[in-house]
């Protein structure tokens, strides 16, 4: 695979001439990984005029070297935001980009410091942001492989539900099948919710055991080749009563809405109404406490959000979870996640497992 | 064990006085947990006059209601920083104050701009990080429990490591063993890095195969009971030579003199020197290419940094890492890491496993 990175960072500099900026500094590791390859934790990536510099400490020099390629290295002397004020200076950069949701405001005081008054500090939200959402053919790519591991790992815990498992027993055996399938971890700490605790959306495993006659809900996804994924199933323990029968068909129903509703050109909004309006047909709305979904790629919660009134419009190359839920304090929760990726004539989902309620 | 979280909230009250604020907003989840007990992922807290109310949204509230007491919660109703500005405007707040550190440009301009012209927004950084790097007793039992799983882990580790075996093999198993210990998950990406990786200080685990006379890093840390802990150990996979037993020895005189200097009253700087200069003594002071140590607690990184020239002194019931190291690119790297405690009299190390080189 030829390195695309070289192509980002020019995509990106157009973005930056049209914004009129010298330069743009970038905080966030998920943008300097995406711009150069460069997998440490700590460094400042500075664009300008079609050259990448990374400002970086000794810990990550030979890391940057063996990772990257036509980016220049500066090492760190005093702290990072110093190096780069100071970079910046040196260079007469006049007007300086920065990403104010990523930039701390103590980092942004430090910059300006360093860098001196002729440098114009401007706010420059989202720009790689913007190039990140629309995934490329070798990264959508991975995103397939990364989904489809989810969902093996997820297949192969069902078995385990086994009535006096604990919660945080399963969430570790997830985690070691995703690692053996070849993660570097999960892409978020692994919900394992059992019984009244599935009414939690974001439980975290504990130490309870599954009784009979509970909801489980599973959530969990791997980071695969820098990529995530994101599902989640929900299973009944025993024979589903009606109601909860109705209550997953409800659910389901919504999911499958909101996943005809993705296509290129529709508002994010107009896909988290078209779950809405379901559940809303079953008098179950008020317990969908949350979005219908988000972004994904190299980071679990990307650009853009799936919620009410949003604005932004599908593009091919975006992927989004779906993931209606509905919450029943005190009796349990179900929730049916699946990742779609959009493309120009049709959508994709990514996530291969079936979507029918289990009972065990 | 009763509840610690309101009398942090007293102490925090107190700094918040001295500091002439009405109200402190509080957007680190780890502050949030640790002055609450609230372990949910989105938030924002706000102390004021003796009084905390929780905000976040709908996922979360029974969340709320279940792990914290005394603590009022208001939904979210638009962006957190929105509900969070309108609520200080109606409380008529006049001195708001923030973590510049962890408060984003785009953050504080949305509480500026919610809370309105009469709310003043004031730079108080570091307020709950005060309190947080002085543990209590109660702290430092997890801790040391924290401490105790990762050096057992890590020591169930080295049996894996025979010719042929992948990193990504090894960390999946110490990840694995980890949570089976209790653990709610690794601290920090495992390191386990084989021949010329280990001389990455930060490598991340790759499918690369372990061979005779090669170093082995592993450095790893687990998550128990909120509570993290960091251990390192250097391993050689054959008969050392001569010159690697003497860098060895070289990197163990450094954190042996490094953990003698730690004591209450030092400052951190001192403790960084301490190591430094017993490298400097082998001329290897040149190839120990970052600080000696950090705090350590609900983070993997807290306060205090232990790094050249840091004038912080330590407290009874600071936790802190003495972890120096040499790296030599293209033949690899040694690193030894314990985690320390400051008491009042004496210092205790939390880390239990022997710290001499393992030769396999």
């Amino acid at each position: 695979m030829s390195s695309p990175f070289k192509a980002r960072r020019k995509a990106l500099n157009q973005l930056i001439s049209h914004a009129k900026l010298d330069a743009l500094v970038i905080t966030h590791p998920a943008n300097w990984y995406y711009l150069t390859g460069f997998t440490g934790e700590s460094g400042v990536l500075i664009v300008s005029h079609g050259a990448a510099t990374l400002i970086t400490d000794g810990r990550f020099s030979t890391q940057v070297r063996q990772e990257t390629t036509f980016v220049r290295l500066v090492g760190q002397k005093g702290s990072l935001m110093e190096s780069t004020g100071r970079l910046l200076r040196e260079k007469a950069v006049k007007r300086a980009g920065f990403d104010s949701a990523q930039t701390s405001v103590a980092q942004l005081n430090l910059l300006r410091k360093a860098a001196g008054s002729r440098t114009k500090w401007i706010s420059a939200a989202g720009m790689v942001g913007t190039l990140r959402a629309r995934k490329e053919p070798s990264e959508l790519a991975r995103m397939r492989q990364a989904a489809i591991l989810a969902g093996d790992v997820l297949a192969a815990a069902i078995p385990l539900l086994k009535p006096g498992v604990m919660e945080n027993e399963v969430a570790a055996e997830i985690e070691y099948q995703m690692r053996k399938g070849g993660a570097s971890g999960p892409a978020f700490e692994t919900i394992v919710a059992f019984g009244e605790r599935s009414a939690l959306p974001h439980a975290r495993p504990t130490a309870k055991r599954l009784r009979k006659n509970e909801f489980v809900v599973l959530d969990l996804g791997a980071i695969l080749a820098h990529y995530c994924s994101d599902i989640t199933r929900t299973v009944y323990v025993g024979r589903a009563p009606a109601r909860v029968k109705q209550w997953y068909r409800a659910v389901l129903e919504a999911q499958n809405a909101a996943i005809a509703a993705v296509r290129a050109g529709v508002t994010c909004g107009d896909v988290d109404t078209a779950a809405r309006q379901v559940l809303a047909g079953y008098k179950l709305d008020r317990l969908f406490t949350h979005s219908t979904g988000h972004g994904l790629g190299l980071e679990v919660h990307e650009d853009p959000r799936l919620a009410r009134g949003q604005k932004t419009r599908l593009e091919p190359g975006f992927v989004v979870t779906i993931e209606p839920g509905i919450y029943m304090a005190g009796v349990g929760g179900i929730r049916i996640e699946d990742d779609v990726a959009v493309h120009a004539g049709n959508t994709e989902v990514l996530t291969r497992i079936p979507r029918d309620l289990i009972e065990l």
